[in-house]
């Protein structure tokens, strides 16, 4: 009745749907949390503009706010919020109050607790509809509630509230979606036994902030420029920046358990990051095909360690969470507040790009950016003072998605203007013009082409747009959220008790936060400040290198991190030493995890190694094919040999593969290698033996009790593990022993106790075969780090 | 009796040396070309430096100009000079004057026109010191002469001139040494028939400018700051240049014959280049180690190509050269006024970064500088506005040699203030103070530590010190010279009759001389306008590959150069495509020599080639070791593998060295091929097969009536080859055919007959192995110049 009256009113006016139009069908929408802050903010203003677009689109709506209060003061409450619904500056003020009216009219409060209440309200929509003759076109429920509500709401409307076959429905959840991947993979696996994957919008608002809504459109539109560009070989790196300048007073108890990367990385500065890598499809209005191809681009990130995050934590925090949450004044916080990640992504188009995720309270300027800068290829032979900005290539060539706030406070396109000028909508966004004399990313405002919306709109009212139209690509589908918690997961383990860097909070921070790239890693640019979470942590440049004996040999210890740079240095030394000498350097090397330090180390800061003289061999290999990723040779090749130049003639992997099948005996792999050895060492004695030594005192793949290896004429043999896999082909001892040079690696805390059984024993190969090392000829050198050495 | 006469005024005056002092021998100076431009402008002041400099070192000196004029008019022309030469600002203008009353005492005038005249000369010089008493130190003879004066003045000192044993001689030489490899061998050959290296001091005058002669020391003593950073990991790009604001107006005569990358390129910029590239010895002092690191610096350059530079020509050249060589109106002159030239060094420690060096003339200023710009790896959280100098590590990062002129108009080392303070010789370079507005390279003067000379001073003056103390390191040795020929001959060769691009000289040249590298090679920014040089000349690019039949498959025909750049993008194309599609690319080479080429292009300008997901496989092989020069697989290393990063596992290289012998058919190895084969490539069919074709018809090692591999199930088959060696492995025509694609290539003269044979015949892999190339369910496409095609 109240509809019909509606309607006729429409008609009177003229300018809405005709009954024909209606036919399209009615559409019911349910917001579960109705007097809450985040329906009184921006749901309901969203739901009246949703309802001020698509009044003539021929649906007809209701609105049902819903909440657990009772009805007469929940009804008091939600037509409060209701009254104070805003005008949008581009409509004109006479329709708006009429179509706010009929809103008001349209609109109804239900106190939904039971699941009685939610049977009612499911036969209240179908009389309304019978009633007003209605077909049903669907229904939109709306979770605006705290996430342990979900599961029991879910199973009421599920039970109660679905509409008829033919009609559709549409539930829509707000973050947060699990805290981590397992809590996120339970949720969703809850979520699912109620809707099926297309009923579920799940929302991340920042899919709905103009500027990142259109990233893709921009990328699709302006194709002709962006191909060349939009790759590893022409951006320099991608900047995606959320800062606040509030800080998380008053929200602690909901902060403490998240922290910053939960709170905005997971989720907001992903979806963006996904925008910028993924592959565009041919077709960009199929959503299925854009959610497969942001779930592919998911697939290429690789995986994040502890050293791709800095983090920090302003100096209040602490203090607010002993206040909020009455902890101890001794209470410490490990959550953070600020986080600078480098993700990359390895697929052929990304490959190398840093791709820098930040953001953080208590900073010194709210403003959320996301900025591609492309490397800088030209040579410009005209002076800098005689260069303009259109035509120059030397000028620094970006485009930037500017979310708002800021220096420019409102949601932009920019782009360089030596770039190209950028294919817009006409009808949505609008060239900035007029004079400034903002510097904005380095460059004058006027370097840049810069487009601005027609029309601001809320986050909140496109995303309610996009759900009316079914635009499944701008929610996270849980596949994407279960890819986002997979790729975030390991780092959050990891980091869990990582110290944090205080920061006083705004402008005085400094550069106290900036960070930089090294090695595929993060640091923080300043040395650590004296306000450290662990003050008392000593650091490695405190020690020196201490120089003594052990087993009456040479013994080099440091911390790890200074020891590997000693052993580097001292191959390296040896190599080109050896190599002025005979031409060539003959190295032997050790499988294990303790090495891959050291080669890392070799690759990235030993250029003057004689690479190409060097020759390369293994002094144990497990019995895998080398391309698995448990085989010595793999791992040496990843850390190692891809990044230096050895020639493929040098490179003397173990042939433990043979005739497709493993280490067999008859395949003469041992022999082979042997014979290998004799043609190119001369005397078989090897420049160089780099050895490692297990807690069982097993060195090589020479282990207790061996018995192959530990003694005789063999010089290559294949040995026993005790561990998987168990079949070895190992260098024997006598061969080892007649290597002009023996260097022992021995590092952590788990090696301690060895070491310490070592310093007392004598040479008893059988039991200890690392206490068999002992050149005939040649020199032993120890190097143990201080927590093998010292425990 | 005059020489003692100065030394009794010197002791008089008691601020010079002693007798004992003079003990360290007596030291005579022969300048050769003594009235001419140089020695007027830049010479006599700076042997008057070094007398003032050197005058209590315990050496005696006489000065002698000489010429081809008379003793009458000679004398009196070069006293004219003598007596204008001027006091250095920084010395005493008393202490001056007497010096300069003394140097003029001590300088006398020769006539050196007949081999007489030196008699005579070393005759007086012998009276001289015979008469003082003086023990002889030693000679210099500078050659500021025209080239083709040097070998007979060379012959004349070489037999009259010599001094005594126990006495040094150095002779020093002015360039042009030569216009290419050729003639600076010829040149240097006959110089070596007189000299011995030692003795000759090869002068480039740049390595006497301040700047530039403080790059080594600058980075010797600041190795504490450089040696993490000097290297490809954080060097993003190096310029080196040198605009000039004059023409060659005036100077065609000898401008014409050179052009800039002969008269700025080859020598000042490549010596700077050096300075910055080389490794640097662990003392710097030994002059013999310094020369041979820059030696070996020159061996890490990657070769140039005609597409390595940019060449230009200011609009006025042409007439220029027309009025002063009295040349006709259509002469069109081909000397490049500008040139931009991209640089690659292949060391370990540069590899990847870009070295620019560019020069011209009628440019719009006048300037010379060096500048290493650092990559930026930092995100600096702080906000733009709040950054400062010293600890943003956000504002640009460079050094500068900055040589002089431009905005500065002194020479300085500048150092960004985030990089480090440099450590710098207190007693020659002073930090500039005060403030200034200037911004140079984009930062304001203020980002930058900057140092400039506590005396400026010439580089003649400069270089005439350091040959004094023999320091050799400051010249150019025979060596040294004939690398940078070797390194420039190419280019200059491949350019010579490359177009111009025509610019009206000074700022009006606005963007028209700005260059961009793309894929190793550089190319102007603004395309070519108009104004070209030969309008009428065909170009490369003007003629279109041919695409048509040939043996009823597609072809490709152009110029080879062309080809091969066409065939390298569409195999990589090929291979983009297959990675998508199927995660890996079979790729299976021929040897020969027509695939080098190849090689090399995919290698230099293939940087989105999937390489880490390509198999290499081989084609054919000889049978002989895979280290001899003769292996195909050797080739394919030197020309492609090592430069790309093709992972250990995916390099198949045929097995015909196997138990320590080549190719035994008890080895079984084209059966291990075969096998390897089958184990890695879906169905045993490549993804790409390219091929070659001999004059015989042969096509791999297939070749006419061979008994094996034409037909059969075998898939790797031995085959005996018309030439050496005969032995030979080979993927067989069945295994060939199943390939989803196959490229033959066909390059030069000598295969014109058998590609026109080859246009005739039908199937008959008998007669002509090629012919039989027919993939059953795959692609064949040919790729044929317009040598091999139209002879």
């Amino acid at each position: 009745k109240m509809l019909q009256r509606v309607l006729c009113t429409v008609l009177f006016m003229g300018a809405l749907p005709s009954l024909a139009e209606v036919a399209q069908g009615h559409i019911s929408v349910v917001l579960l949390g109705a007097t809450g802050d985040l329906a009184k903010k921006y749901l309901w203003q969203g739901l009246f503009q949703l309802y001020m677009d698509q009044v003539s689109s021929g649906h007809s709506f209701t609105f049902h706010g819903a909440a657990l209060t009772a009805l007469e003061p929940g009804q008091r409450l939600m037509f409060d919020v209701l009254k104070k619904l805003a005008c949008p500056p581009d409509e004109s003020p006479n329709r708006c109050a009429v179509l706010k009216d009929q809103f008001l009219k349209l609109s109804q409060y239900h106190q939904l607790k039971t699941a009685e209440n939610y049977t009612v309200l499911n036969r209240e929509i179908e009389t309304l509809l019978r009633q007003e003759g209605l077909k049903e076109a669907g229904r939109i429920f709306y979770f605006s509630v705290p996430p342990f509500a979900y599961t029991e709401i879910a199973r009421h409307i599920n039970s109660s509230c679905r509409p008829p076959p033919g009609a559709w429905l549409r539930v829509v959840l707000e973050k947060p979606f699990g805290h981590d991947l397992e809590s996120a993979q339970q949720l969703a696996a809850e979520l699912t036994s109620f809707f099926k994957e297309e009923e579920m919008y799940r929302v991340d608002h920042y899919l709905g902030k103009q500027a990142v809504a259109h990233i893709l459109p921009f990328r699709d539109q302006n194709r002709q420029f962006l191909d060349p560009i939009w790759n590893r070989h022409h951006v320099e790196r991608v900047e995606i920046v959320l800062k606040e300048t509030v800080d998380a007073k008053g929200r602690t108890s909901f902060y403490e358990q998240y922290g910053v990367i939960r709170d905005v990385l997971q989720n907001h500065l992903t979806e963006a990051l996904m925008f910028l890598t993924m592959e565009l499809p041919a077709n960009m209005s199929r959503a299925e095909e854009v959610l497969q191809s942001k779930l592919q681009a998911f697939q290429s990130l690789r995986g994040l360690e502890k050293n791709s995050a800095v983090l920090g934590q302003y100096q209040a925090y602490a203090s607010q969470v002993q206040e909020e949450l009455q902890k101890a004044q001794d209470y410490i916080s490990t959550t953070p507040t600020f986080a600078g990640v480098l993700i990359h992504s390895d697929s052929l188009r990304w490959e190398g790009v840093p791709f820098l995720l930040t953001s953080g309270k208590a900073l010194d300027e709210r403003v959320g950016y996301v900025r591609v800068l492309f490397k800088n290829r030209a040579y410009c032979t005209q002076s800098e003072t005689l260069r303009d900005a259109e035509h120059s290539q030397c000028k620094a060539k970006q485009i930037i998605f500017y979310i708002g706030h800021g220096a420019l406070n409102t949601p932009a396109v920019l782009v360089s203007r030596n770039l190209f000028r950028p294919v817009m909508p006409e009808s949505s966004w609008r060239e900035a013009v007029g004079q400034s004399d903002l510097h904005i990313f380095g460059q004058p405002l006027s370097d840049y082409y810069v487009y601005s919306p027609v029309k601001e709109r809320d986050a909140y009212s496109v995303l309610i747009s996009n759900i009316y139209h079914a635009r499944k690509d701008f929610f996270i589908t849980t596949e994407n959220l279960l890819a986002s918690w997979g790729f975030w997961t390991p780092l959050l383990d990891s980091i869990s008790h990582q110290p944090l860097r205080l920061y006083p909070g705004g402008v005085e921070n400094q550069h106290l936060l900036d960070f930089e790239m090294v090695s595929g890693e993060v640091v923080f640019t300043l040395a650590e400040p004296v306000e450290l979470l662990n003050p008392n942590r000593l650091m490695p440049s405190d020690y020196r290198t201490i120089q003594s004996k052990f087993r009456q040999s040479p013994l080099v210890s440091a911390w790890s991190e200074e020891l590997i740079s000693q052993l580097a240095s001292d191959i390296e030394k040896t190599a080109s030493r050896t190599v002025a000498q005979s031409g060539q350097f003959h190295l032997a090397l050790s499988g294990g995890s303790s090495p891959v330090v050291l080669f890392q180390r070799l690759a990235r800061h030993h250029y003057a190694f004689p690479w190409k003289h060097t020759h390369i061999w293994l002094v144990d290999e497990r019995c895998v094919p080398l391309t698995d990723t448990e085989s010595n040779f793999f791992s040496l090749h990843n850390h190692l040999l891809q990044n230096v130049r050895v020639p493929y003639f040098n490179v003397h992997p173990m042939p433990v593969h043979l005739n497709q099948r493993l280490c067999v005996e008859e395949d003469r792999g041992t022999e082979l290698y042997a014979k290998e050895i004799i043609a190119l060492v001369a005397n078989a004695s090897f420049d160089l033996v780099l050895l490692g030594v297990g807690t069982d005192g097993h060195t090589a793949s020479l282990f207790p009790r061996s018995e192959t290896g530990l003694e005789g004429a063999q010089t290559v043999v294949l040995t026993e593990s005790p561990v998987k896999p168990h079949q070895r082909m190992s260098l024997s001892l006598p061969l080892i022993n007649k290597a002009r040079q023996v260097f022992v690696l021995v590092l952590g805390k788990g090696k301690h106790d060895i070491t310490t059984l070592l310093s007392r024993v004598g040479h008893e190969p059988r039991k200890w075969p690392v206490s068999g090392v002992s050149p005939s000829s040649g020199q032993l050198v120890w190097y143990v780090d201080y927590e093998a050495l010292l425990g």
